[in-house]
């Protein structure tokens, strides 16, 4: 059977350039880059290399580079720790209602430490308003967080925007940008930003591994304590193998960013039109202004579980929201942000393409989504009453 | 040149079966474990399978084994989330004065937060003494963290005595016990510990990932927020091949631990009985009760420093205390723990002997080093004062 991988969202497939580059750190290069002997210091320089790959790609200099253990504790790295720097300065966060919980839960558990959180409503595209953000600033206003792209509706916020408002009013901004990477341009100086969370196994690195980028000067509070690994900010024997997989796929995933996100909106595209055909389907997200490779739809009449489990039956890889939260039986935080009733909620599916997706992995889709939802709504009594009435 | 590293308590090579454990999680099987889909149920599968591999090696059950990003974060996580967790039955954390840094700085760190932390001294070999334990728990004490093995000098603490009273007065108990798996039996039923810190770069395993072992019943807060993952206790997409690779690592490492301990010992003995015969040089750490891997030894009127770098000169790794903190020009916060002189401090050294060091290995260093120590002494004004004298 046809294997046709959607869900990129959730995870990507490593480059074999990326795994080759990480093998010798695996085999000969062993050493502990904190030590002093000729085997520390070979893999200390091969960590500084993969600290200016990151910097290079994201226009940041290597000594903003802090790389953690992936997207979420980045995410947590920045919040936590910029929240608790500035806590003599000021009480109060600003994030969005659509954010990874990755960025919301922090926020909910900065709550419980006294601190002040307004979560930002989202318009039916699921984008921020600037204007509303702008309302929401307070004198005790220290941080912000509000996301480049949003993970399941692809949504892309208007970062550029808000951060003209942080900067004018001295807050500091967080930007969520592990689902970018790779897809979109990402230059820290035009989107304005202190801090940016990335997450190689999202651009077809390895699992395990991410970095923060913080601006110069931004006071971020540790959130684990131990060695002097990473100028102090964040302990522990460095990830070398995964480290310098994300140097390489970093520099792979943004050598072309114009050439893959044609790619990808075009297949997107074609997915998106051949399955609007099948009737009473919704895209989700901003039509525009999102990733290229996201398609969120909503399928009137039918489960998305069932959906995803029918297409998984044909070979295909999609998801109901993020995978982060996969298993659990609310719907989306998202979709239902963006104003859509639980019922359309639980009956939406993303579609996240990568630049390993063919034209024949989006044909192959369109051949078998089609009898799946017919079939799906064919038993079901609600699809039976909307034909009816 | 011939090149030889005994440094293997700052970091392992990875064992060749390890790795090809792992590759197939970084090439076919990289679907992201919390997906509904085929792509995510076959590495949820292997992601189960190595939490049983880490719990059946130190007899714990599989659901009490949390994956982590190493053995900072695991440490990390046992004090900053037990001490949270049990704030309203108590405010005092006892540890002690030669615990590695990510559990001493987090304990600092706590102390900031409103705890109280008794930070135990050591007799002349590092040990804590059970009967200071005792004395020093009071009604308020919560949490008590000791560690299994020194990583510098080797000394393992009495864990099953101090245990005994954590069990009669209700405390929790945590062991980092990085330094000892693999080379010493650790059994969390006979240790009678509540928590339990590893990492899998210490046992011929990756770097990037580690585990807290937390016995059924015992709260903890979690560190980071995000995802569901690690039942909600340490959010973040796993770390599949390290994870993978971590369970096939302590499954070879405590496979044999008698037959690699007897290995281990005897090449330290010969190694400690070959440097003694230099002179003015004295074994660091427990004589008797030691990691087999560990040799610590202090070279009266030579800066350790001056050794690393000849050594090195040599093709010899070895380190001055603890790879986490090299680079600083501090003296060992164990070895000042333990009554020595600053300037004895200085002239430390430590060996670290692995599963793939050799008999050629120690000889090599026994061939070498003499010739080193007595050319630095010959240039020491100290040394020449010391003879003299």
């Amino acid at each position: 059977m046809r294997k046709v991988y959607m869900d990129n969202g959730a995870t990507t497939q490593v480059d074999e350039q990326v795994l080759e580059a990480m093998l010798p750190f695996y085999r000969e290069l062993f050493g502990n880059p904190s030590s002093l002997h000729s085997f520390g210091r070979e893999v200390k320089k091969a960590l500084e290399e993969a600290r200016e790959k990151a910097a290079l790609a994201i226009n940041a200099r290597p000594e903003e580079i802090y790389f953690t253990s992936g997207g979420t504790e980045a995410d947590n790295l920045a919040v936590q720790g910029v929240a608790r720097a500035l806590k003599k300065k000021g009480n109060h966060i600003i994030t969005s209602a659509v954010e990874h919980h990755a960025v919301l839960d922090v926020c909910k558990a900065m709550e419980e430490e006294g601190f002040k959180v307004t979560f930002l409503p989202v318009d039916e595209y699921g984008m921020v308003s600037p204007e509303a953000f702008r309302e929401a600033v307070t004198e005790e206003t220290i941080l912000a967080s509000i996301m480049l792209a949003n993970n399941e509706v692809g949504t892309l916020q208007p970062i550029e925007e808000i951060s003209a408002i942080t900067r004018e009013k001295g807050i500091v901004l967080h930007t969520d940008a592990v689902q970018a990477i790779g897809n979109i341009p990402v230059d820290v100086g035009q989107l304005g930003v202190d801090l940016l969370s990335l997450a190689a196994h999202k651009f077809n690195g390895p699992k395990g591994v991410g970095a923060l980028y913080v601006r110069r000067g931004t006071q971020v509070n540790k959130v684990t304590y131990g060695g002097g690994q990473e100028k102090k900010v964040r302990p522990g024997t460095e990830n070398i193998p995964g480290i310098v997989g994300l140097g390489k796929a970093i520099e792979l995933a943004t050598a072309d960013v114009p050439g893959k996100a044609a790619h990808l909106t075009f297949l997107r595209d074609k997915l998106i039109q051949g399955l609007m055909k099948i009737g009473d389907v919704k895209l989700n997200g901003h039509p525009e202004k999102r990733l290229p490779g996201n398609a969120n739809l909503s399928f009137a009449f039918v489960e998305g579980e069932s959906l995803l489990l029918s297409l998984d039956m044909k070979g295909v890889a999609a998801s109901s929201g993020s995978a982060c939260t996969s298993g659990s039986l609310e719907p989306s935080h998202v979709l239902l942000a963006m104003g859509m009733p639980h019922e359309t909620a639980h009956g939406s599916l993303r579609f996240s393409l990568g630049k390993y997706n063919t034209e024949e992995d989006v044909d192959y889709v369109l051949e078998v989504l089609p009898e799946i939802v017919e079939r799906l709504r064919s038993m079901s009594p609600v699809a039976r009453r909307g034909k009816q009435g």
